[in-house]
């Protein structure tokens, strides 16, 4: 069965990148989970990176903060899509860090870097990318945007 | 057959986002172009983003500079992955402007960022969303991932 | 009646929006108030940007975060002046980013943009729009300018 | 008959702020052009802003540089709504000095900010201003956004 | 008598300015403290400026927030030096705002830039500029600098 | 007699500190002028900072570019009032490191920082703290700012 | 023995400098702590930087808040390696000020500079420098890496 | 006999490295150079970082633009001082990417970084790290800075 792997590089941005497994499960998407650091599992990092693709997994959402090597390091070594999420750690610089450090891959390795935290739009568009080639989800994100227009009509309502 | 869309803002991106073509080119992808702008032609936005999916089109690769609405507003009217491409315009302030009116997107609608005129690595991570789901495609990945590692080793024997 | 549409991208947005609507009722200018979100409703902005200088609004000021792309989107379809208020959201980069995605119009779509959270502002700046073809409005502004200054004359009495 | 102001704080910023004459001619709406200095005239600027509202003028467009106060500086002294342009000198810090400067106004006096070099946004916002009280400007407008839209059009073929 | 003046943009900056007049009064230079509004008072400002050298006022201390202009434009109608306090209020963009629209005077008109919230060394900067011509209060200066020395040399000890 | 000195920290500042020498030449004021390196000549910098004040200098200019320590350090060391001009050097980020570092000085050690290569301005501001007790110099300052005004009311009439 | 000194400009950064001290202590190196402030210790600056090498110091690690010059001067006394801790203190702007500061010296005078409070690795660091010519130091170098990774591998178990 | 490694990213890195190489010859040490790219050599990578401190390598400068992972990497893998060189390349923005990615590093894996395009400094930091236990190279770092300091003096001549 397809799936979706979640990998960050501290246990510490888990409440952070829970957000994409919550909604690659809301889209009944196998989702596996994994702590792997690029600066201290450097080992597990190249296996993780060159054996993803061999096991069903057809999308690496990877999350870091700081001056943030994940995403990119596995991009390297995958020929998967990887969607990198900038998490705001203490101590970053007001996040500019992992942004720039995920977004501005050289040319021949390329990260799909979301937005600042987030880790939900994340798991969106790994469901995006597998309902490219899988009409079921694909309808599964068209009804998912239908929710989200019913629920700005519901909030314009209360007004 | 399968393909992907890259449009863009307006006909000055053309110089940039020809990498985005090129690569996928070179990947034997068929490529369709075109130039939609969010602000000049809204209604040919509205249309494109809402039929995309219905014609063959896989991905779309979407750049524009400054205050770029162009991919942010095709995810919201496409259920298919979109990539945006930050375009470096000239009176941009430092590309400051298209990277974060590209990646700063709400949750509900994400956008795959690549780097600030980085549209070579949007048309290899389009590739790579193809080939999550066709073992030619992958394989290809895998062949051009070598062939940059050659390059590396080539150059270094150069020094 | 002359009114003043007041419309936001999320409902999360009011607390920072509803300076403006209390500004514009102390003016005795009529507001009709609205959510329209730019990425999850788009049917709903292109209808109400299409449309509201069809039904006596003069002015429309919008605000939204992030990638706010609600002000822009409305100045594509509307021709009616746009006031953009950039909100400073949660997970915003310090507010960046919807102080470009605003600010940073493509030449023939201008948003008239006010300062980060300055809804107050732009309530006060679509008041100066109507005062400009409007003597009692300009009038009124001309008065709220004074009792700026006496506040200020007062308050240094307190020193 | 209805006049836009277009002042700016020094004769270098005319290369910029021709522009927003340019436009504002196109839409045959009659100009007046002035170089006010808030640092090194300050006393024209204090008239100019106290009296351009008994002279038909409408509309005020101020462009500056560096630490640029002459668009706040004639949004404190006149009751009609101004427009804002920050303009990139030389020395200035990639113009987010003047972006801030312009863009930054306190509570109560708010300027119409348009991006960085905007000038001729600023004379199409001038034009929206005045075509919100005035249904043949209006109407122009209109025309000019199908102006836009054709343009992009027709560039769309040439691909 | 020689006296500094201590004038800020609004009461709200008063808990920062209180820094200036309390290291002033330490020295036993005589402080004078007004709230003056570029935006909010322009006429008091211009009295303010235009006058403040004929009234035994040597050096003027001025602090804002936001888009700061009171220090520029007491700098462009007065001959004295004029110093300026970048203030963090709130909504300021991190306080970039007020830093640069102070700092990034034109030439010809200097405003000596201290940094953000840094009214303390204001008003030690006034009693250096009043001390350059003054050998007791240069005395003073060089006695508070023993001072300075001696709480690290203490502080060290407690390590 | 009263002098000024210019000092920097390479000679490869000299063309942006060559405005303050001319301007205070302009006002008739004795410049002195040397290169003092805070990181490559530290003994030198100390001599020059303790003992300025003992040979008739009554304000020390300093201009640096890059991680620019000369104006704080030559602050620390003299009792005088001491202006720094961040330089734009080469490898500099954009200025932002110069202005920075000469900017944001801790409490008990102002420097008078004006804006990113403002050296015309320093001079300016070095005549108006000797203006500041000799009005004859307060004088010709006032004159300054008339040929201010003149300039920029000829320039208006070129229109 | 061989030494390494861990000195701060104040003694409220000794919560953040604290790290490297307890991080080399667990390395069993010896640590010498003192506060030598660039702008308030001048003397002892020069006193300290001049003499570290001299007695048994192989390594300085400084750290400093705002315009931090107090390891740029340190480089440029001493021809020992120097380490820069950039420290986040308050009315810093962000810790820009800090890192700039201390990150961008000029040609001739480098300072290794760690992130924003990495005090903890500016102590690994040392022990590295130590370590390069010291197997004994070196060893216990992998043996930490060792553990990183082995915290790591346990933490992805509890998940 | 002791050596210093240079490696960079890409071929292009080569005019800014240069400086590291030419600064280490002039200084007797021998250095080793090679092209190592974290993203599209990630076995040789590993290989180098894994290897290098068994063939009497002391200290590896890494020097690399854009999302820079290689002294990131090299700093994982290795148990030797890594120096970090923020190479400022073409579709940076400004450099921060690079800067960031490079200088904030988590705790427990260093990054001795220097300034932007900084290889000199790399070069002399080198040095200083093998004359921290070499006293012939300490010497000649002491020597080194006194060259520098006469160049000041004899250029301070030349005024």
């Amino acid at each position: 069965m397809k799936k979706v792997a979640v990998i960050m590089g501290s246990k510490s941005d888990l409440p952070v990148m829970q957000d994409a497994i919550d909604i690659l499960k809301e889209f009944n998407i196998e989702v596996e989970v994994d702590i792997v650091s690029a600066h201290r599992t450097p080992e597990k990092l190249f296996d993780y990176g060159k054996n993803a693709h061999n096991r069903d997994i057809k999308v690496i959402i990877a999350g870091a903060g700081g001056a943030a090597h994940l995403p990119g390091m596995i991009a390297s070594l995958s020929p998967l899509p990887v969607i990198g999420v900038p998490v705001k750690s203490s101590n970053s610089i007001d996040g500019w860090d992992s942004v720039l450090s995920i977004l501005q891959m050289p040319g021949g390795v390329p990260v799909a870097t979301v937005a600042l935290n987030g880790a939900k739009n994340a798991g969106i568009l790994a469901a995006q990318i597998l309902g490219s080639s899988d009409a079921s989800i694909l309808e599964q994100i068209m009804d998912y945007k239908e929710g989200l227009k019913s629920k700005v009509i519901d909030s314009a309502k209360t007004l």
